[in-house]
Order: structure tokens, then C-alpha cells, then sequence
């Protein structure tokens, strides 16, 4: 049983969007077994929408269509979905209403034709009510296949995917139980970490895969287990994990949770009722951002500063001037000195903090580009770490955006 | 003269990663009128490969395949493409001297053999030296069409593209030149908008497309014209231009420049010798990320403070209590308070903050969710504005980021 998703728009191809929605169904499918045979991106074009849907038939059972949905005259996918199905379009009083009822509420323009267009749907669909947009999805069904075509705009997909399609497909199909399990090592290189464990890997049983992610400093193992029964999977995964663990043990971190660090961090924080405050430089904000992405962050997060410029350091946080030129800003006593005063600040029970140079040009210090400073503070104790991440910008922020979730993870996990 | 993006591996498919390499590909194919024909994201799995790159070669004259090039055992790209090209693999001693040194360079573990596999390529390759990693790029071809096959890890991947991919490719075939204008409107929707300009859109000549692109509050409408001359498309599409204009004087924001709003802004602040300082509250460090992800922000931003609990924005920028009691923690005096101050702070020319209430709860205010005030502070006034931006939280945190810079822009770019 798998599923194919394409999508249908221009602005993935040029490159004006990132296809986020298919990494989130392929996510949301997969926590349900429904495997994702392909992902195809195509053009807004007649011929072309028919021909992906016609290779999608063939080699799936589940065919998610995305985009192309808008009420504009680039959007021609309902039009081309009922040439598939030679159907045609008919008017959903539901959808009408519905259509009716989102101007009335949030829209200032009066209500046109094109608009209550998007209450057409192909005769022989069934209607997936959007309670987020006008354009409404659409389940249609042919030869035990299963099509349904979704709004692109992000929020309205997502809603329509959790509560109404995977619920529908569960109700039709028998998926077999998938497990992964994502590994966190940190140290080894993924070449260096597949001889260690050549052994091991060879031995794997058939049902299950193994997968090496490295990513910027780490590298994941992800196990993955397919089977009817979801016992036999379970089992043997931890039957599996059990015997990889003792190979591994020097450069073992954790697992990797579906949810991200920053995530497992904020619930911990949360249970155990502390706080955090954050000071930073190089990240820029990033690690502040990261946090409060996160609902409920208003549990554990007081606030944070971003001292950009090195003036800001000392007027803001209080850094010593002498410190600065002494030992540099980018510097052990100037990361330590930022944790411990934004905690006292906010009046927090952690503090992180960041200083360094993330590139292209060196900036107010001496340090190669890539160095970075991460201090962590506690009520009792400051501590920090010094890490070069290369010199690409992108790359060093996001490292150490993680490596900082890291320590912090490390300090609010470990026994003392 | 189409290209196909093929891109290899798993952890695209279950939404692990986003297809971030894809996008940027696109977005660089299109500066030099390669269009993206589709792309398509496949499992590690050796029929499946040879499937998809028999489909591009048959709808695409360039095919790129990103992925599948990492040292260990699922990673079955290169033995695949041989099989493809009916081809051996052979040592490449540039490319083993390229893995010899960056293991001597970033890695303190022992060169295995498996690391210099990645030295063996496909006979008929050509290799595209990778700088920052040891898996070299590889540039086939048969009858006319070019295979390309990239690391998948993007920061090697973009390098690769742009320095070696791009200009090879620009040799060998003659591209259609191809522009893209955007124009940025804001107020009025999807579907009014396009039954305003209609009879406009009806008289766009051939080789003008015109796209749609809603988005949180904001319709973009894409001009794109491909031509083989420059000139006539540089014209027509001004001429067109300059027929919409006086049509959408009301909603007419500005044009989206290629580069992001804050890069702009950045840019901007810049040339003007101006700083820039930051409070934020239920955007949560958005902006200070977004600014900070551009090289060069240390030239005009000095800082911010995310005061995410209602007590940080009294203690640390100054919020009166009594305001607080009076008008709740999300008002226009909280929000021009936390601006005026923060500029005093850090001691710039222009501040932003924001107060709100993301969801999905209530916080420390009976604030609607997706109620969103923003204030700009000069040196000589402070004013603010107030949204709703609905009750998803993400969408209420970047639209309030957008607007943000939205009203920033204007700030800066308005004469007084």
C-alpha cells in the first residue's frame, strides 16, 4: 500500500517556495504506516497534471494532489481532475455555504462569481469541508484507488490531512504498523560509525532498514520496522537497539524524539518548573526563535536579548570592557559573563548564551570565522564550550543553534 | 530545453528533511532561463532510480539528481548511475587527493576505505570537484542530454551548482532569456483582484505568464516572460507594467525584489549609515533571526530583547505598570513603549517591537488570539498598528513578521 503525492504549481518549481506541505503529509502518513512511493512537482499544465496522475495510478494506491486549487485563472487542476475522471463539475450546496459564511467573516470584499465557483466540485467527489478556506478538498475514487486533491495553502492542508483524509483512509484501508526510531550520535563520521557497526548492520533482519542521516556534526541511525504486527516490529527494534547500544557508547547521545530538541527541552523545563533566559550574538535570535515556536513556551521562556553589537554586550548585559578587550569578544570569560547576567536579568533558573563569528567577514574580534562560544548558567555554576563550525553563515548559526539545544538538554537531563 | 530534478532518499519521503536543495535549484536554473520540468523525489532503491531517470531522460534534456552519495551502505546513487550508463567504476586520483586532505584538515578519525570509495566515479563521468565534502559532483551525457549527480548535503550541493553545474551548462546549451517581476499587493483578494484585471490578464501576449500567489494577507502577482531576446521581454513586460498600474493603485505595495524584505531593509539601512534595534514579543525572535540571517546585518543592527513574560517587558525595557494594568499587556501603549524604549536602549535610529497573543491560548492578556500590535520608533516619533492575524499560531507569528518589515520598508523608504 503507498501513497504518491504531487504537487501542482509553478512557484515550487521556480524555486519561490519550498515544498513544505509534502514533507508534512509524508510525516503525518508515516506515523500511520501509509509509506510515500514518490513525491512529484509539476507545472500548473493540462497535459502534464494528466500525465502525473496517470503514473501515479500506476504505482500507487493513494494519490495526494496539493495546489492549484486557488480561484484564478492559473489554477486549471479541478478542471483537468474532472477530464480524469471524465466527470464534471457540479455545485455543492455545503461548499456554497461555507464559501459564504468565510466572506461574511473575515472578508471585506463583496462575494463574486469566481469565488462561488469554488463551490464546483466534480459530480463524483466526495466533498472534504475546508473550515479554513473556500477551496474545498475532494475525495474521488476509481478501481480501489484512492485521489483526493487538497488546497496548497498550508494551514488548510494540514487541518484537512489530520482530521478528515487520514482518518478516511484508515477507515478503507489495512495499513501495516512502521516504526522509526532515530538514533543521535555525536563524534564519529558516518563512514567511520558504518565500519564500527558493519557487523551489526549485516545482520539486520529483513524488515528492518537502517538509514544514516549525518547532519551538520552528527550523525542519526534511523532504525525502521514495517510489519503487520506491531508487536514483532517493536520487539525486534529494541531487540536490535539493544545490541547496537554497546558498540556505540562513546559517541551515543540519545534518541532522536519526533518532536524536535527544542521541543523535548520546553517539556522538560516545563515539568520540572524552570526557567530560561538567552543571550545572543552570533545565533542572532535564532535560538529565542526556536523556543518559542513552540506553544506553551510562555511557561518556561522570560525573554532574551540579542547583543549584536559589541556596545550592546557591555551596556546591556554588563560585560567587562576589560574582559572584551583582553581576552576578545568572542571569548570564554565574555560567553560566561553573558549567561550569567541575562539569568540574573530575567531572574531565571538556566541561561544560554552565544558569542562568536559566523561569517562571511570577521567582526569584532580576531577569532576564525566559524569560532563559537556556548556558555550554559545555572543558579550554582556557568560553564562553556568553544566549537568551529566552518564558514559557512547558514551552517554556523544552525549548529550552534543545536549545539547549544544540546548542552542545555545535557545540563536539565543529567542527574548531579 | 528542460531540466528534471531527481532527488534520492528517504528521509525527504517521510518528511524527515524539507526539499530545501530543490527550491534552490530552481531558483538558480531560473536566473539563467532553465526551466524546471518537474521534480521528483524517489526512495534509495535501485529500480525506482533507474525508473526515474529513464522518465527525465525522456521529458527533460538535463537531468540532476541530488543525493544518495554519502559513503555507506544505503546509499546506492553511484552504483545505479553506472548501471544506467553501462559503466565501470574507476579511481579518480584529484578526487582521492580532495577526500585525502579533508580528512587531514576537519577529521580526526583514520581514513577507511570506505572514504575512499568516494573517489571511485563512473568512467564516462566527468567530476565536478567538491570543495566541501568528499563526494564528488559528476556530469554524464548521452545524446545531448546531461546527467548531473550532486551530495545531497546543501551547502555542498549549492556550492557545486553555482560555481561548476551553472556555467558548464551555460557553455554547452544556448538558454532563453527569462524574467520574473513580481508585484506586491496587499488588501484585497485572490479572487477580486483577478476580476479587476481581467481584461488586462486576457491581453497578455504569449510569452507573458501571470501567476497568482496568495499569501497571509498579501496577493503577489508573477509576470514571467521567455523569449529568446532580452529586449522584448524586458519591454513588454514594463509595458504591461505600466497598463496594470494605474488598475491597482489602491493595493499597489511595491515589488518583490528577489532578495527577502529584510534584505532589502538591510540594504537599505546600510547605504542610509542607520541602525536598527528590536523588541519583540509573540514574534519571539522571528525578526532578530530573519534580520541576522543576512551577512553584513552587523552594520546597522545592534540588538533586541525578546520580552516574552509580561514582568521582562517592565523590568528590562521599561514598560510602566500602571500601562500594563490599565490596557492590558497587548495595547498600543505596551507595544509604543516597548519601541521608544528599546531605541533608547540600544541607542538607534529606528526600533520595532510587537505584542500579541500567538495562541493557541490566551496569555497574560484577554487579547483575542492572533491579535498583533506593531510599533516603529524613529528618533523623533513612535506610532503603531494593530492585526489580527488568526488563530494558527505559526501563521500569526510570521505574518506578524512580515508586517513588521512591511511597515519598516515603508518607514525607511518614504520621504518626510
Amino acid at each position: 500500500m503507498q501513497a504518491e503525492i504531487i504537487t501542482i504549481g509553478d512557484e515550487i518549481l521556480i524555486g519561490q517556495i519550498v515544498d513544505t506541505n509534502s514533507a508534512f503529509i509524508g510525516k503525518e502518513f508515516n506515523k500511520y504506516g501509509i509509506s510515500i512511493y514518490q513525491i512529484t512537482s509539476i507545472q500548473d499544465d493540462k497535459t502534464h497534471i494528466l500525465k502525473a496522475l496517470k503514473e501515479a495510478e500506476e504505482n500507487a494506491d493513494i494519490i495526494i494532489i496539493t495546489g492549484g486549487l486557488g480561484p484564478t485563472k492559473d489554477d486549471i487542476t479541478k478542471l483537468t481532475i474532472c477530464e480524469y475522471f471524465n466527470d464534471t463539475l457540479v455545485e455543492d450546496k455545503a461548499v456554497l455555504a461555507n464559501v459564504e459564511q468565510i466572506f461574511s467573516k473575515y472578508s471585506s470584499a463583496p462575494l463574486l462569481d469566481v469565488n462561488k465557483q469554488q463551490a464546483l466540485v466534480p459530480s463524483k467527489a466526495q466533498v472534504l469541508m475546508n473550515h479554513n478556506g473556500t477551496a474545498p478538498g475532494m475525495w474521488l475514487e476509481r478501481n480501489g484507488k484512492v485521489f483526493v486533491s487538497l488546497p496548497g495553502v498550508p494551514y488548510e492542508m494540514k487541518d484537512l490531512i489530520k482530521e478528515q483524509v487520514i482518518p478516511k483512509l484508515r477507515s478503507k484501508f489495512k495499513f501495516p504498523y512502521i516504526m522509526h526510531k532515530t538514533i543521535l550520535t555525536y563524534g564519529l563520521g558516518e563512514s567511520a560509525l558504518a565500519e564500527r557497526i558493519e557487523k551489526w548492520e549485516d545482520h539486520l533482519p529483513v524488515f528492518i532498514k537502517l538509514a544514516y542521516l549525518p547532519s551538520l556534526g552528527r550523525v542519526r541511525l534511523r532504525l525502521s520496522g514495517k510489519a503487520a504486527e506491531k508487536l514483532i516490529v517493536d520487539r525486534e527494534i529494541q531487540n536490535q537497539i539493544n545490541l547496537l547500544l554497546p558498540q556505540i557508547e562513546d559517541i551515543f547521545v540519545g534518541y532522536e524524539e519526533d518532536e524536535s530538541i527544542e521541543a523535548v527541552i520546553g517539556k522538560r523545563l516545563t515539568e520540572m518548573k524552570k526557567s530560561l533566559a538567552i543571550a545572543e550574538s552570533c545565533t542572532g535570535g535564532r535560538i529565542a526563535k526556536s523556543i518559542t515556536a513552540n506553544a506553551g513556551a510562555s511557561a518556561y521562556f522570560k525573554g532574551s536579548v540579542v547583543t549584536y553589537a559589541t556596545e550592546s554586550k557591555v551596556k546591556l548585559l554588563g560585560v567587562s570592557k576589560s574582559d572584551i578587550n583582553i581576552h576578545s569578544v568572542v571569548s570564554k570569560e565574555v560567553v560566561e559573563a553573558m549567561a550569567k547576567n541575562v539569568r540574573t536579568m530575567f531572574d531565571t533558573d538556566y541561561a544560554i548564551s552565544t558569542t562568536g563569528n559566523a561569517g562571511p567577514e570577521k567582526g569584532d574580534s580576531d577569532a576564525e570565522v566559524g569560532t563559537v562560544w556556548i556558555a550554559i548558567a545555572t543558579k550554582d555554576k556557568v560553564y562553556s564550550e568553544v566549537f568551529n563550525f566552518g564558514n559557512h553563515r547558514e551552517k554556523v548559526i544552525v549548529r550552534g543553534t543545536n549545539k547549544a539545544f544540546e548542552m542545555l538538554q545535557k545540563e536539565i537531563t543529567i542527574k548531579h
